[in-house]
């Protein structure tokens, strides 16, 4: 276990909560390698010593006994840590597409990927099967618990049941902690609610629950990337998350507005003429005694992925959820008609760092 | 991975799915001791081949290529593991106090074990303390997923957060199958029950639902074990399942009724007398708006475990659980008040098997 060296790149909300937890870790691996975007920090070669205090990094960069560097490529950083004297695990704690696209560098060389990064495993097909097939090639492990569902037991559940063989008929759930949000205050059980659908975007904008385009929210771009990762590990050859159909909720006539300060609050002026469309949808479900809800599911003998809005049972767990918390329901033939759920958090720092510090600790107990 | 040879012990329920399961595997150990309690399949010394054919094993029982023996001492079978050309696991599919006590036999030998066996984990904490401190001294692996949960993703969650540094203050849930259809259908949320408390018992009974004596059940022990691991994994020192309170449903004045068909008999024909006991608890939780259900919990900075009926509000996760599905509540510092939740069938063969088979995937993935 000693002989383990871990390279870290990304110190944004989970990063920051990541390295604290790693501080805290017996046993921790030796940190080499610390890069954020312009900087990256270095234990020394030839001897990869002394190993950047995690907990500590800030002050440590100030010292003379690290190496300072600019930005390295993903190839210097694949070729720096697989020099180093043992086993290596890049964490990548970014949500960069490019530094994503060269897994399969990394795992080539033998490096292990730990990552709550969605983008390697939700983009074109061709790059999770490289992923998949460099991992088997440089006999190195990749993990990514936090990309579904942030710290919540989704991906190593869902591969467990795939793993002792049982079929897994059907996953659905609420998969964003905004889109949780919106609806939960939108269209409560109890039915108590007159907030208008602008109102209640405007609410969670304030309230930090949304990115600061809270079209990045709406479009259902990041729901259908965390279903695309669970329909791919449940069997079925999703090419992409936009090879399925994504309702968005962004209104048509709003959907060419820029991305700019501007453009934002163009589309926050705007939205309050289309509460009517939202409130006839609301007002439909509980005509039948439902209510709506923004989901994700996978039907896998259909090989159909979906996103969008849905009418559930008032007593279902779907619609008696609270705050911004995630539900996931895991149909299977074991399980039968009641399924396997898991529930809560499903965005956050903290959280989200766990589930990344949890598989990095099964990394090492497997490399160790 | 082929080098890692398996023993398994016990060919009930559990056993026999969890025997199917191993033949579906690829790349399974090899199967070289399958025990009952008085028939022992071994593949012969010193070669340890041929395997025992998981799928197949009644009929490979017949054939002269397998050695066979009567029961054989946790010694015995500990010395015969050992000395396979490799790393051995032994898998416990019994529920015998016996062989649960002799897990340090096995771990100061470098055998892992997997089981969904409570006894070794719920019973004196000398005990636990010998379990964890033998496979230490043995570089030895100990997975028992199963003795929470069946296949739930429960005590590997909790363990989670335990090491990656999260506090856990409250654990609380549904954690027998048994007693949760018995008050899902004595108390439902929608109140529209009228069945009285000793017709739902004997439904329960005639459903197959509960053991044979129901008494087994209702005494509250079966939940008490598993609120035992669950306290100890998160840091505290529980001497004993009977070392703190458990509510038992039984009355006391048919508590000493024998254990013989004519003492459950009895038991049966006399529980009716009680109804109105329970007919009274129901209305005091209805008085409330609320329902009462059989839970157990640990809160960890009272270092308090506690085992028996409460009320919940009907709109609360435990009172709207259906069927005989568990729900495990964790409250951490890093979850807030939205615990972390995971639901769904806490018992069957198939089911509890999968948690088995998934911690024999665990340990030869880190053995391997």
């Amino acid at each position: 276990m000693s002989n383990i060296y871990l390279g870290v790149i990304g110190v944004g909300g989970v990063g920051t909560a990541f390295l604290n937890q790693l501080a805290r870790l017996p046993n921790a691996p030796k940190l080499i390698l610390l890069a954020r975007s312009t900087q990256t920090l270095l234990a020394p070669t030839p001897a990869y010593s002394p190993a950047i205090p995690a907990g500590d990094w800030k002050a440590a960069a100030e010292t003379p006994s690290l190496t300072k560097s600019g930005a390295l490529s993903p190839e210097e950083i694949a070729s720096y840590l697989s020099s180093a004297p043992g086993r290596s695990i890049l964490v990548d704690n970014t949500s960069d597409p490019a530094l994503a696209s060269s897994y399969p560098v990394f795992l080539r060389k033998g490096i292990s990927i730990v990552t709550p990064n969605k983008k390697g495993f939700s983009s074109d097909l061709s790059l999770w099967k490289e992923i998949f097939a460099a991992a088997a090639e440089g006999k190195a492990l990749v993990y990514h618990e936090s990309t579904v569902g942030a710290g919540l037991p989704v991906i190593s559940t869902l591969r467990d049941l795939v793993a002792t063989g049982d079929e897994v008929t059907r996953i659905e759930g609420v998969f964003s902690g905004t889109l949780s949000f919106l609806f939960n205050t939108f269209a409560p059980v109890s039915g108590a609610s007159n907030a208008k659908w602008s109102e209640v975007v405007a609410q969670a904008k304030e309230l930090g629950y949304t990115e600061p385009d809270p079209r990045d929210d709406l479009n259902g771009m990041d729901v259908a990337r965390k279903l695309t990762i669970l329909a791919r590990i449940a069997g079925l050859e999703v090419q992409g998350p936009d090879s399925f159909p994504i309702e968005s909720l962004i209104p048509a006539e709003l959907a060419s507005l820029p991305s700019t300060a501007d453009g934002i609050s163009q589309f926050m002026t705007k939205l309050p003429s289309f509460d009517s469309q939202m409130a006839a949808i609301k007002e439909g479900a509980e005509k039948q005694g439902k209510v709506v809800r923004y989901v994700g599911s996978v039907d896998v003998a259909k090989k159909e992925v979906r996103v969008g809005l849905q009418q559930f049972d008032k007593d279902s767990a779907i619609a008696g959820l609270k705050g911004s918390d995630n539900i996931i329901s895991f149909y299977t033939k074991r399980y039968g008609s009641n399924p396997l759920i898991v529930q809560g958090a499903g965005a956050g720092g903290e959280v989200t760092a766990m589930g990344v510090t949890a598989d990095l600790i099964k990394v090492i107990q497997r490399l160790g």
